[in-house]
C-alpha cells in the first residue's frame, strides 16, 4: 500500500486541492472588509428550505429590514413565518415584490424563468433579482435575453447556486448558518452589469458564503460532476439494492444513498435540464466502473487496490 | 409526483421492511432474557477500531475478568490499552490465547483463517473462536474443514460479522457503544455446535448486538449488496470526479462518496474474496444505471422520475 499521500499523484492532488482552498480563504478574508449592505425589504419567492434559511441568516445579522415571503400555499407561509424567516408573507408576487430592493427566486428549476419574469414586471426597476437554482445554462440564458440585454429600465438578474442544502425540504428545517463556510457559484453573463455581480457577491458573502465566478456553461459542467452526478448513482444505487436486504444496511450503505431520499421531482428538472453534462459526467463514471468490473472478472487484485487506493486519496484530499 | 409511501408498491416495500424490523426487535426484545455469560478471558487477536470496541463494550459491562490484546506491534497494542480496550497485551499469540475462553479475530480478511488455525493450536480445547470479517464462504468453508468437521477435540469456530464500523481505522476511534442497535451477522454452518453458535449470539447480544443467523453463502451476497457495491460505487465516484472541481463539492458528494475514504488494502481484500457476488450486485446495479442513462439520452422526463421516486421511496423505507 502506499503510504497516504505519499505518490507523486496524490501530491499533485493535494497541492492543486490547497490552491483551490487559498483562494476560497482569500475569498473569506475579503468579506471582512466587505461593506454589508442592509437591504430596507428582500422579498423570497419559495421560502423552503434554502428560501428559509436566507431569510432567518439575514434577520439574524439584522442586514433587512422587511422580509417578505411568497408562496402558493398560506399555510407553508404561515410556518416560514413562524420559524422567523420571514417577517411578513403573501400568495401574491406582484404584490410582495412592488417595493423589494433585492428578490430572492428559490422556487423549483422548471419555474425560475417565470418567476423571475413576473418579479422584474413588478418590482422597482433598481431592484436586484437573483435565484438559487441547481442549473444555469437554461435560466441565465433565458433571463439574460429577456432581462439584461434588452437595454430597458426593468430590474437586474444575477444567476446564484449555493451549495447548500439538504435532502429535506420545507421551512421547518431552515438554519441561519446553513450557508457559513458554504460555497455559492454566481454566474454572470457579458450583459450582466458589474455593479450587480459585486452586490450579489457581497450579499452572499454577508451571510457567511464564499463566492466563486464562473459563466453558466462551467458551473453546469462542474455541478454535474460533484452534485448532478453522486445525486443520480445515489438514487440507482438505493434502487439496485434487494428490499429483502435492506433492514441489514448500516452506515455505508445509508451514507452512500443519503441524498436518493430528496424531492424526486426538484431532482427531475435538474437532472433533466443539465442533462447533457450529466451524460458527459455519466461517461467518466461508467469509464471507471468498467476498470473495477473488469478487476473483479480477471481477479486482478493490483488493480484493484490501485483503482481503491486513487479513490480513497481522492476521497480524502477533500476532506469532509 | 407520488405521495409519499402512497403506491401500491411502496406500502409493499415498507410492510417487508417493518415485518424484518419486528423480526429485529424480537431479537432485542429476547436479549433482556439472556444470560449475560461472564467471561474469565477474552483474547481479541487485532485490536484496531473492531477489536477495540469489543473490549471496551466487554469491559464496560462488566462481561470479561481479564481482556487480553494480541497484535505484531506493540506501539499500536500499548495505544489500545491507553484506551482501556484491553487489560493486558502481547505480542505472542500462541502465549496470549492460551487461557482464553473467548478468542475473537479481528484482523483483516486475507488473514483471518491463518490466524484462527494459529489460535486453535494454542488455545483451550474449550474454547469459543469467532471473527469479524466481512466475508464468509472463503472464510468459514476453511475452518469448518480444518477445525469442526474433524471431530478431534480442538477448540470451536463460529463465523460472525458485525455491521458495524467506520471508514477509520485504529483502536483511538474505538468505541464502547458501537454495537449497540447494530446487527451482527452469525452463519453457523451443518458441522457447528448448536450451542457454540448460541455462545456466539448471546455474546454479540450481550453487548448490544441484534444477531441474524444466515448461511455463510447467503451472508456473502446480501453483503455484496448492502456494503460490498456500496463501497466499489463510492470509490469509483470518487476517482471520477474531476480534481479541478472538487475543491466545490457539498454533502451530498460528500456522503455519496464517504466510504471510500477507508483502507483500500482491506477492501481489496473485501471485495476480491466477494468478487462473484459482488459481480452479481454490479449487474444488477448496472442495469439500473443504464435505464437512467436512457432516460435522460432520450430526455423521457416522466421515467426519468419514476426513476427517481423508486429510489426515494426505497431509501426513505429503509430511514437512517
Amino acid at each position: 500500500m502506499l503510504p497516504a499521500g505519499g505518490s507523486v499523484a496524490s501530491r499533485h492532488i493535494q497541492s492543486r486541492i490547497q490552491a483551490q482552498r487559498d483562494l476560497l480563504q482569500s475569498a473569506f478574508t475579503r468579506r471582512q472588509v466587505v461593506i454589508m449592505k442592509q437591504w430596507e425589504t428582500v422579498a423570497i419567492v419559495g421560502v423552503g428550505l434554502i428560501g428559509g434559511s436566507i431569510g432567518l441568516a439575514l434577520r439574524e445579522r439584522k442586514l433587512a429590514r422587511t422580509i417578505i415571503g411568497i408562496g402558493r400555499r398560506s399555510a407553508s407561509l404561515q410556518k416560514a413565518k413562524q420559524c422567523g424567516a420571514v417577517t411578513a408573507t403573501t400568495t401574491d408576487l406582484a404584490r410582495g415584490v412592488a417595493k423589494a430592493d433585492l428578490i430572492v427566486v428559490c422556487t423549483p428549476v422548471a419555474d425560475i424563468v417565470a418567476h423571475v419574469l413576473q418579479v422584474a414586471d413588478a418590482c422597482p426597476a433598481t431592484a436586484l433579482i437573483t435565484d438559487v437554482g441547481s442549473t444555469k445554462v437554461e435560466i441565465v440564458g433565458q433571463l439574460d435575453k429577456a432581462l439584461n440585454s434588452t437595454g430597458d429600465s426593468r430590474a437586474t438578474f444575477v444567476g446564484s447556486h449555493p451549495l447548500a442544502g439538504s435532502e429535506k425540504t420545507g421551512p421547518q428545517f431552515a438554519r441561519a448558518d446553513l450557508f457559513e463556510n458554504r460555497s455559492v457559484i454566481v454566474t454572470p453573463t457579458r450583459s450582466t452589469p458589474k455593479s450587480a455581480v459585486e452586490l450579489t457577491k457581497s450579499t452572499w458573502e454577508s451571510i457567511g458564503a464564499s463566492v466563486v465566478i464562473k459563466t453558466p456553461r462551467d458551473h453546469d459542467r462542474c455541478v454535474a460532476a460533484i452534485s448532478h452526478l453522486p445525486h443520480l448513482v445515489a438514487s440507482a444505487l438505493a434502487n439496485a439494492t434487494p428490499t429483502a436486504d435492506s433492514y441489514l444496511a448500516a452506515s455505508g450503505w445509508h451514507d452512500t444513498t443519503r441524498v436518493a431520499a430528496a424531492d424526486a421531482e426538484l431532482w427531475r428538472q435538474i437532472l433533466a435540464d443539465n442533462r447533457l453534462h450529466v451524460l458527459k459526467s455519466l461517461d467518466k463514471f461508467e469509464r471507471v466502473l468498467a476498470k473495477f468490473r473488469q478487476a473483479l472478472e480477471k481477479d486482478d487484485q493490483n488493480k484493484l487496490l490501485k483503482l481503491l487506493e486513487a479513490g480513497k486519496q481522492h476521497r480524502e484530499s477533500v476532506g469532509n
